[in-house]
């Protein structure tokens, strides 16, 4: 048997954090060797993610131990950066960050973590920048069609789940309100359409970055329903061909010749799609889990790129469903 | 004191039929004189409405009692009309129809039951034909701006609660399917688009109907959220002033200077709207209970008007809030 | 028309505080004169309970206008003896407290405001104490048992909505941790056990005391549902007979000869009660909405009794149902 | 490398049938040969079971492959038993059943699978009768009391989510309906009531089986929550070393020392135990998924005793958590 490669996770506390954990926990070529938390050294890790008794007996620790492999900042926005800047890393370490710290690259060697857009890169990359989880499902919505250069003008509709929020305490997250309840937020302003504007230009240089998103609180935990149209003279076999073969070889990715629904993909790290096709417009649908093709799995996912490992090593994950 | 009105429902057992008799039961001026059923014939109300245990000692009625002075038709959709070809209608007796049967107006006289944007014409007309829920949240929202000759190409979201889909049992409405879930439909072909079409180009004849509805599913009972955008030129200030302008005098349609969310409306006869500027695009929320103004509310209130009450006569409703 | 009684509420920006108002804002023979809360003063209503807009232009008040015929106390726990304490309250005004701080009865003339067990003496009460939401619904269905001496050891399951818990920010009322789970809490151990005790001993004074009540958070926003259980010799005919008797004359207490379920009664005043007899045990399950009957609902119903108002004004609401 | 174990499923379209397939579809040591099933025959499992696009691309089968070891039964109660009277199934093949048509092993060499309780028996058996969802979390809440002698009179709430119904389309299972509704059924009768009796006694001969449940319908998809009480004289900690060393060596059944919500357990094989001693008597919570525990997880543990494989293959699975 190979020796296992050894991860360490800063900012275990969190949901992303909570969630790389039980992924590591359970991967068959990569141990968990650390979880760094300030405000909860010494407390079993189950102490917060109740869901883990019975899992593991590992705690969290105060300490950063070098001796790993890879690096997962499960920080806030800001912090990551924060971190980098106050705690040297050696150089052999691969780190990968969930926060929208390094995502547009500027003037940091990360490498946007997308698989499906660039994953050679990954392979060979130091450093990878996590994608936005809003940002993933709206990318793998359009990627085929900016490679093939027909992106125009995009209207979408984003629907997320609680955990999008995170797990601080505000009004909108207080059952009592959440329950039953819609309501937007950041409607076509939201931070995301930096880094899907930065990728469909990088593949289609003439699109003018016309993106529309209406970005929805949904009543329920987990998972992102995205449904995007526009101008598109394909036929439905047209388009059903370009985005099949887009992502054959792609293992998480999709498409659906039926009518898709949120809870196919919650709990895996999968993204489906789903075309139709109304009078000149293509409609697209592209769901995923926020927190894990949307986070923390595709964070996995890059890390099994990076380490040189099967793509789909620890990721292979029993829906939900119901 | 005044001497009541008499009303009917034909078909009560349904959604729109439980709501209006849960309606009428407590109006002050109408008394409910039947509620017809052919397959619940002789069971009480609260065996079918069970909610209506205490309320009532109603039973449904096998028999249509011409003594009345409006007449409810709580039928899906193509019964209306079957059951209008097929049962003698007294000319004395007012219609309020809640099926789409009448909608489009051509060739009958059913005049269309959006107070906000023809009550003068409701106020005289004998036969009324009730707005679906969609239409009436999405009219709302732009019947302003179609009156100041705004409107351009439209592009909405609306997520609609499952009591939308009616009472029959299906896989979208099993419960374990429907939980924490998200899915769409009729995506840009939904049939409320053509009697949203009829109203909007007979206040600006120049718009060219261009209007994009994304149905979605969602995870809750109640409530229809609608958010809808285009491209203008007013300013906050005037767009709200506009909507206020608009609404002044309308009862149940209130322009929001804060943040909406869906349970403001939820059990109540109230349409909620809220404005934002997001650089040339003008976003308008507007909100409803589908089964209340988007249904049986509005019938009640097109009730008021035909018999010449207040218009808010049975309508003031609390609201669930949670 | 009849001059209105005024009224007024301290503590206004809570859940039991909102329902109040909602319910006086559309009471024929109440009116609201003003909502007291020290941190909302000045801000209109609606800014706090956003389902207001459109309903009332009142503002939250840092006064207390003396000139009103009763007072509800929608305070917290503790805070509405303090509040009594430093506040003098004129002699001509009712007051209605809705925490349990005099719900005992110790050395306070506060009467127990449970109108199915002591109506003539609420009808006659200065100061009453409105019984806990738990209470109120374990209450209703022991209280023919207690008055026919049948009382014995009494097994409860009560389920509750997350608006028991109140509006304060807690891990267990974050959206994200409550939705789809259970939990229980002060299992054995509630502190409404001590009202419903004294209670049935006043009824049965050779009852032990003996109820084992089991509460659980429940995964929606409002309703009360209890089991109970015990050892009963009547058939259930007889034990049909015993509650259709001692609820007969009260306008919101029920005996449903069918199968009951929680969404009968939520958002309404009403308590619905349904028996089962299993071999030796008679089971009684009975339901209410937790912020109406089990408190804002019956304060008013309580109000209504101690002014010599038709005990249902201003209480006949329409049912969420859905 | 191993061969493969081959294993087939009789009755795959349904929800048991569906999570057998996700668990052995992931197994490490274990092949899904074919799902058998008559209506569906030819179409892939994913047009059932959606969540499986992109996992597999087996059909669904029409013929029954003796070349497997294993097989499970995933049938509605009395089919199996119609089954096996009608197909003949070589003596070599192990049948796991997931009905209740065997478990109470009346002149039948079936064993019941409930390993925390006859692990042993097991391991030898050629024929398992897996336990019912209620009475796997109600027996594993009660064995080590049973086995020390200490079982009394018991009172047991048990909160069922919707998948416990199946997939039947009912009234019951209706979204509108069940969201935000609770109800209860069979109270003091449920079936499952027979099985765990013999259990208890089997381990308690002089236990007279008094053993109260009732059973609640859940307003949320997966999951069952038991909260069970009695007399019992153990102190707390003697009460928490009776339990810890009982599950000593057992994988998936924890006592945990934290108060437990059911989300610990949703999506997972464990069973969670919370124990509190209020006064004279012993509270027991215990927690598990209906779909896996109490059904096919808890099936594919017992194939992989009756295999000889480590008894957590292919059961190491991702917490939902949220």
């Amino acid at each position: 048997m190979q020796k296992k490669f050894k991860a360490g996770i800063i900012g275990g506390a969190g949901y992303t954090g909570g969630e790389a954990i039980r992924l590591l926990l359970h991967h068959p070529d990569v141990e968990l060797a650390f979880v760094h938390s300030r405000s909860n050294a010494g407390n079993p890790l189950h102490a917060v993610h109740g869901d883990l008794l019975g899992e593991t007996a590992l705690a969290f620790s105060a300490n950063i131990d070098e001796n790993v492999d890879v690096l997962f900042l499960c920080l806030g926005h800001g912090e990551s950066r924060k971190f980098l800047e106050s705690t040297p890393i050696p150089a052999h370490i691969h780190i990968i960050d969930l926060s929208q710290d390094f995502r547009l690259g500027e003037n940091v060697d990360f490498v946007y973590g997308l698989p499906e857009y660039n994953r050679e890169a990954i392979r060979k990359a130091k450093h990878v920048a996590n994608p936005g989880c809003f940002a993933t499902a709206i990318q793998l919505g359009l990627l085929p069609l900016a490679k093939a250069g027909l992106l125009k003008e995009v209207h979408s509709t984003g629907i997320t789940g609680s955990t999008g929020a995170g797990q601080s305490l505000q009004s909108t997250t207080h059952f009592t309100w959440r329950a039953n309840n819609i309501s937007t937020y950041k409607v076509l302003t939201h931070q995301h359409l930096k880094e899907i504007r930065r990728t469909l230009q990088a593949l289609q240089p003439a699109y003018s970055g016309a993106l529309n998103l209406v970005p929805v609180r949904g009543d329920y935990p987990r998972g992102i329903w995205i449904t995007s149209y526009l101008e598109c003279a394909l036929t439905p076999e047209e388009a059903y061909k370009l985005y099949a073969d887009y992502y054959n070889g792609h293992p998480f990715t999709h498409v659906s010749d039926r009518q898709i629904d949120l809870k196919q993909v919650v709990n895996t790290n999968k993204c489906l799609i789903q075309l139709e096709k109304v009078d000149d417009r293509l409609v697209i649908h592209s769901i995923e889990d926020n927190l894990l093709k949307g986070a923390s799995g595709q964070a996995v996912q890059n890390m099994n790129l990076v380490l040189g490992l099967d793509e789909t090593a620890g990721l292979k994950l029993k829906s939900i469903v119901f």
